[in-house]
This record gives structure tokens, sequence and C-alpha cells, in this order.
């Protein structure tokens, strides 16, 4: 399976593509951030994510695309930014027909530090030897984004046995 | 001026095209709703919305579209998808190269009513006398997508002055 992972912000969108099935050692394929200037006016910034992930998407072909789950309690001041570039890239997966996969920063963490509480430094840590690589992805935002594609590596089967266990139910109800 | 007014919002994104200049009468030239279901994806539905803004930049071809802005202050439970419809709307104007125009909820108030406090009927009752019609559009998200593009028409010339002042003052300290 490989997943794109994608960490949304208006000013440094990060953007890591990982390849792996559970339980079996992970392969980094590409690590990078979609940035826009903060002084453009909003219009422009989100066609510049768009064009961006859309050479993400062209490049690295993945299969599902996994973007943080946004939630308005966090950081007020950034959180309409984060809100609208998360927009953009679950738009540019859907029109494509990539299922789009939304996980919270506390699944996030748990998957790959085994607390939702973990900081920066802990997830660019495990990232870095997950992936087997010889430094920490920089800036976060990259490390965070191979993160989500690792956690929704790591988290799919458990999901698609429930989806499945969800239909197998709601097929019997329909059946009685 | 032909300016697309946009209510964004995941279930239904309000519409609405009014035609005219600051201190003439206003035509309304087009209304209505972009619905997506609620019980699809978010992806899908992030789809279907910039599907129906398409539609309506191609049918009646504004030259400026003016989006609701949202704060994250407002309706905690819907914000979210407020801001990712109206990254959509804003990324559709800005993808043809239409000039985006936010206004505040208080300033579209201010604009049609004269007081920033207004209630929906209020606005309803005023956008209905402003453009001439038989009866208030219905939904109220249809009715406030027109009262963002009036509220855009009125205050266009101001804001055209502020920019024109702001530039003039760039250019000057540059030569300094």
């Amino acid at each position: 399976m490989r997943v794109l992972g994608v960490d949304p912000g208006l000013t440094r969108c990060g953007v890591g593509v990982v390849e792996g099935v559970a339980g079996r050692p992970l392969t980094m394929i590409g690590v990078g951030v979609v940035r826009t200037p903060a002084d453009a006016e909003l219009g422009h910034r989100l066609v510049a994510i768009e064009q961006g992930i859309e050479e993400w998407l062209d490049t690295y072909r993945p299969e599902v695309v996994a973007v943080e789950r946004v939630f308005s309690q966090h950081n007020v001041s950034t959180v309409m930014g984060t809100a609208q570039a998360s927009a953009v890239a679950m738009l540019c997966a859907a029109r494509r027909g990539l299922p789009v996969a939304l996980h919270t920063p506390s699944e996030v963490k748990a998957a790959v530090t085994g607390s939702g509480r973990a900081d920066k430094a802990q997830i660019g840590a495990m990232v870095t030897r997950l992936l087997r690589l010889a430094e920490p992805p920089k800036p976060a935002d990259a490390a965070d984004a191979l993160a989500l594609a690792i956690c929704h590596i790591w988290r799919a089967p458990a999901q698609n046995r429930l989806q499945q266990a969800v239909a197998l139910h709601a097929s019997k109800g329909r059946t009685r």
C-alpha cells in the first residue's frame, strides 16, 4: 500500500509518501513541503497548494491519501487556514477517486510513538527509526506527514475489518 | 459589476449573482443553493461543491466572487465544514484569475440592513426590497449569498480607494 500523508497548512503543507503493509518494514518514497507566501492572497495560496498536491499525486501515484483531521478547538489563530488547506488536499484526492482517510493528531502520535501526547521531537525520532532514515525529516511538518502515512498503513487493517463488520451487519439487517 | 456571492456551507452553500454599481438600483441575475448529502464522505462533498461552484461561474461569468469570511469563534460544530466549503469557492475563483473578496457576517448585515446584528428575517426582507423581488429568496443561505454580493458592490468603491492609497504610499516609500 502506498500512502500520501498530508499535514495541512497554508504556509507549510507537509507531504510524505510511505509504502508498505502493517507488520513489515516500511519504505519512505518521498517527503517534502508545499509552501505558499504568507503575504499572498488567500485564493492564490489555495491555488498554489492545489498545484503542489497535484504534482505529488502525479509523481508518486499513491493509492490512499491520509490527511490530518482538523479540530476547531486547537490553535484558534491558525485553524481556519489549516481547515482550508486540508479541504484542498481532500478535494484533489477525491477528484481522482482516491480514498481519503482522516486521522486525528493524537491517533497519529499514538500510532508512531505509543503515546497520544508525544512531542514533535519524539515523532521525528520515531519516523526516522521506522523509515530507517539517516536523520529526522525537516521541517516538522514533513515528519508529521510521514507519521500520518505510517499511522494510516498501521490502522488501515483494523479500519477495514471494522468497515467489513459494519457492512455485514447492515446486509444482515436488510435480509431480515 | 457582476458579483457572485457565496455563503459557504457543506450541506447548503448559498450562491447568488447580483449586477450593478453603488448608488444605482441592483439586479438579481441568479440565486440558488449547492447542496451535498450529509452522509457522503467529506472528500466527495468537496468535489460536489467544486462542481456546483464551477457551474455557477460558467453560467453567470461574474467579475468578482465575494465569500463570507469564516471565523473560528462562531458555531464551533459547523465551522470546520464552513471553512472547507469556503476554501473550495475561493479556489475555484482564484484558479480562473477572478478576484476573491471576503466580507464578515457583520459587514454584510451592516451593509444591507444598517445593523451588524440584524437577524435572518431582516436580511431576507432587505434583500427582497433592494433587488425588487416578489418574495424573500429561500433558503436563508440563498438570501445571505445575495446579501454578500450586494455588500461587495456597495463596499468595493471604498475598498478600491483604500487599496489605491496603500499602493500610492508604498510606491512613495520605495522612491525615497
